[in-house]
């Protein structure tokens, strides 16, 4: 079956790659690993857009609605495509969330082994769900985390071996696409982009994407980058590392990010701002969306809405979201789908049935019909 | 807040009715309620068109990626469009799952009430944590299913409210578009179209599309129609209503489907053929679907890759799979997102972690490096 080792991209695939090529280090010798992710929807918010005012436009870049759920599948098309053309056998990380399942799912696409690597006490099925059924290979050591890392980086050297942790420079070449994508569809760079800040990666590769298109006139402005931080796990925020970061947004629970210095440059560049939101904030903005937009998406991704809320609702001095022009356009990234945490959404509300008898009325009444 | 109530198109939105109003019933007078479903990807499986040989190209239509992770919304956006067009001020249905996520996150969007009507045993959470998060009022009575389904066509019957439950005609018409994307993204209809069929609407919507454009000259050929019903419960490959379905496959658990007579058509006149997957065969396809393919499914979405494997290895007389032609062109669509019941993924199968030191050598020897 050289099929099965060697996918070939069927003329219509729509993958980052194919649409982005020519902004991507990637020449005709690079063996495309695709799942078709990217082109996800900017879904225009109404009733986001009538919070913040001003006769503002918000749009939610629905990033959730990515082959594995999350944003991380831009990245990871880049990185096996690359680790396929530099001969690699197998990719390797550490990561309990999104790299993981992105890792796996791209890696059984091109044929390759994935190898997760993470301390015996921290491995949950849920949690690892999709890395365990798109085959990979989970490692239980008996060290820590931090122990992890730095044996995924050892292995990393040999030749046979890929880092596809956020070291993995490729990883943000391919989330860049998501900015371009944004300006093609609007015809412009939004004035203000909000997104959840984690490992500071997305933020870093937005700023390059929307800078990329600018520079070849296709956009006319750049726009202020304004990222959130769950307050627990705010280490760019306070400007220190986090020893134990806290947060019920799990995919943005990261006390020393890889992008921290490059995250500086989007916001400082930009105009922008870093902030943090509190999980209570960031669990309201999680139901408020579901339940006024029909936007379902995880925990960390509603900290770019949870942190649109705060700015409107108390704006600090100098906030960008605060000073700009009536009519602007504002662009909120949510990274991820709802249903990649069931649990924490149910379990941070308590929703409840109507009972009602076996009759119309009884039921219409119940309903205030 | 007006904005609130009537949520406008923003120009750049892309959902099927933008995309294909011409071949839908709507005016400029319909408000468009849209999350930006369909478009969703149309993937190339390499190892699975080597399992069917002949040169024979599969792809994947991977309908999990419409926003509420399934292929519902494509007909949820019409009939809410429909709904709000004839001054419904809510919706109505009887469902637990993918039926019930995609009328409460259309309705929340169309600024509407979603009503679902269900048994009070027969509440679970987690199947109704999407209807919950997008805001539904789940009304729990004390008569059984079919007491709740009559009760919906009761309290439908009124100016108030609209029936979304699938003898809404309005939602054949919405999922026809995915018919249109394949054939707009091929360049011509496949040879055959492999589908699961529960309440049989989807079989029936895919017909209609293939028909329409192929009357428009979109496509010189009409595909082979081929269904699989979960063996438990495959009213129409029996020819006999099932009073207790039984299957793993929830999605696809119908006893006796809406749109029983409209598949009949569907099979007979395009040649194709409906068949049975047990369980068993349902499992192991979302298993190999994910780890070779690196595609994750629901549980009923796996039918038609179960069928697709068991029309491969023991063909039966008449089979349209066997008499293809090689090098044709075999579309399976896959209906929603496994991450829709992680629960039945986990416990189908038992995954084991390789257990190491902390230590490279152990684990390179443990991963067989």
């Amino acid at each position: 079956m050289p099929e099965a080792s060697q996918p070939t991209i069927f003329a219509n695939d729509h993958g980052v790659i194919q649409r982005y090529r020519n902004y991507l280090p990637v020449t005709d010798n690079t063996p495309i690993v695709s799942l078709s992710e990217g082109s996800t929807p900017l879904i225009h918010a109404p009733r986001l857009s009538a919070r913040v005012g001003k006769g503002c436009t918000v749009l939610v870049k629905y990033e959730g609605l990515n082959p594995t759920g999350s944003f991380k599948d831009r990245g990871m098309t880049m990185a096996m495509s690359k680790a396929r053309e530099n001969g690699s056998k197998a990719v390797i990380c550490a990561s309990t969330g999104n790299t993981s399942a992105a890792a796996a799912a791209y890696a059984t696409r091109a044929g390759m082994d994935c190898v997760v690597l993470l301390p015996a006490g921290k491995i949950s099925q849920g949690k690892l769900a999709q890395a365990f059924v798109y085959g990979a290979k989970v490692v239980a050591i008996d060290g820590n985390f931090d122990r992890a890392l730095e044996l995924v980086r050892e292995i990393g050297e040999m030749d046979e071996f890929e880092i596809v942790n956020s070291i993995n420079p490729y990883r943000i070449e391919g989330q860049k696409t998501a900015s371009f994508e944004i300006i093609d569809d609007l015809g412009d760079a939004p004035h203000i982009h909000v997104l959840p800040v984690g490992n500071a990666g997305n933020i870093t590769a937005y700023w390059k994407g929307y800078r990329e298109y600018h520079a070849e006139g296709k956009s006319t402005r750049l726009p202020k980058m304004v990222g959130f931080q769950a307050a627990g796990s705010a280490p760019i925020f306070y400007n220190q590392v986090v020893t134990a970061p806290e947060t019920v947004a799990t995919a943005i629970r990261i006390g020393n990010p890889a992008s921290w210095e490059a995250a500086n440059e989007a916001l400082n560049t930009s105009g922008g701002k870093i902030d943090i939101v509190t999980d209570a904030e960031i669990l309201e903005a999680q139901g408020w969306l579901a339940a006024n937009e029909g936007i379902f998406v995880e925990p960390a991704s509603a900290a770019s809405i949870a942190g649109l809320f705060k700015c409107c609702a108390k704006p600090c001095e100098g906030c960008p979201v605060n000073a700009i022009e009536p009519e602007s356009t504002i662009v909120c990234t949510v990274t991820g789908h709802g249903l990649k945490d069931i649990d924490t959404a149910l379990s941070a509300r308590s929703f409840r049935t109507i009972d009602a008898k076996d009759d119309r009325s009884d039921i219409l009444g119940k309903l205030g019909y």
